[in-house]
């Protein structure tokens, strides 16, 4: 199941997505958020859209489509989580996983312009597996037990200012993490029945030029270890975004230049969907 | 001005507390929250109390007090923020503010019961003042803009895991800033006109013995620079948390021991109240 919000900022319709078609679930719930996938609600669509009762929507092509889900009670990151990114970020892979947070008001749709902060001369992409939380989970016995707690995954950017994050932030991430439209997600809500998570090729693009390329086999902590972690501290509520981290290929290595008003980049990760979004100045 | 929400968690009441009275304002709002801090709610009540149309509620005084605003979409707070702690965490003093965040759901009543995290040995407290956002602000002019943003004033504990945040952390503080029931606010709302908030004085205890004992004179970036420099790197949102930093006493410092199941903690400051609240495990 594909589930997706469609229509302008503040005022989007959800839906269920199949064969490229939206079919309106608005019948079903009013919105994509923590107390619709905390009562199993993507099951309830699935049974709808295989019972054929969703009536389809005629969209544009150009319509706006939304972050996949509400705007979560937290955005929770791992960092360092991939060997190569940790080593091009001059960072040691970590012992345990690294996490810091985002406002939950940078989340935004996959393809909404996003204005690069006043005084960034530093802007970063950052392709990244999200995680989205179905059911709460705190002090979860073991990983196994992570699955049961995962409403479904999605595409997102984690964009970062790194003059902000790493050299005036007094050492704390969450200064260069934080600015309006920094987490594009979506387009997709993907339940877990219909991506093989732990392999999914993720990748980046800048102006249309390849910038990152791997795996979720990558990631250092994968995303059964990190959910069980992560509720060993804190809550993990229903509707809350997991940000997994990102592999090799962004600016910070020095490799690639960081983004400028006029740019453009895109982000897809295989199952999940794909992003691309213009920069222009705050 | 002071506003409270009393009565069980998840079904509390607003409320205007004048000369220990409660008064019922649920005709004015149905919670203390962004749209209601936004549209100027605390005028209105004000002006309803002084005409005298707010019932008076009869309340037990065993009532449970919850935090005096809904859950907020960011807790952001500021480290460091006093020359003594920063020297008692043998941390330098920052040169510009120190930004991390909390998850939301840490945000609960001054005297809720708090459990100790499991594992943790290392649980302190840090009284602290905190800001209260009334209107959206993004990318403010001066410091004297953030007044006009700001909805009022709070006590707040940030309550901390020091292993969970310093020693196992990778750098990054949240995760020891994060476990459920580590944001004790309230009891109430105050409103700027009523407190000079550059001026007041915090303090804390554990089972009764002094700890901290200081004044917001002597916070190294003061609240309208707070507002103002945060505002340039994310929006602030009606309803969102500034927590300023907390002054020298915690056990941090190696003078005093961590929290323990039984033990109790109280904060206190002048013109914002006080909060008690007893430690057991989790």
């Amino acid at each position: 199941m594909k589930l997706a919000r469609i229509g302008e900022v503040g005022a989007e319709r959800p839906v269920a997505v199949s064969d490229g078609i939206y079919y309106d679930i608005s019948g079903i719930t009013a919105d994509i958020d923590g107390p619709f996938l905390e009562s199993d609600g993507a099951s309830r669509v699935a049974a709808a859209l295989a019972a054929g009762t969703l009536p389809a929507l005629a969209v544009d092509d150009q319509i706006r489509i939304g972050a996949p889900i509400t705007r979560p009670s937290a955005v929770i990151c791992i960092g360092l989580n991939y060997a190569e990114h940790a080593a091009e970020s001059n960072a040691q892979p970590p012992s345990s996983p690294v996490l810091f947070l985002k406002t939950p008001n940078t989340v935004v749709g996959p393809n909404d312009t996003v204005a690069i902060p006043r005084n960034s001369v530093k802007t970063d992409w950052e392709v990244e597996l999200g995680v989205v939380i179905g059911r709460r989970a705190s002090y979860l016995e073991s990983p196994e037990d992570s699955i049961s707690h995962i409403a479904g995954f999605v595409a997102a950017n984690d964009i970062s200012e790194r003059e902000f994050q790493l050299e005036i932030s007094g050492g704390q991430w969450s200064k260069g993490k934080s600015a309006p439209g920094f987490s594009p997600t979506g387009p997709w809500l993907v339940t877990p029945d219909q991506v093989d998570y732990r392999n999914l090729r993720l990748r980046s693009w800048v102006n249309g030029e390849p910038r990152q390329d791997s795996t979720t086999a990558d990631l250092i902590f994968d995303v059964d270890h990190i959910i069980w972690y992560l509720s060993q501290y804190m809550t993990l509520e229903p509707g809350d975004l997991i940000l997994t981290g990102t592999p090799a290929g962004v600016a910070l290595s020095g490799r690639f230049p960081y983004l400028r008003s006029g740019d453009s980049c895109e982000i897809e990760i295989d199952g999940l969907g794909r992003q691309q979004q213009q920069f222009i100045d705050a």
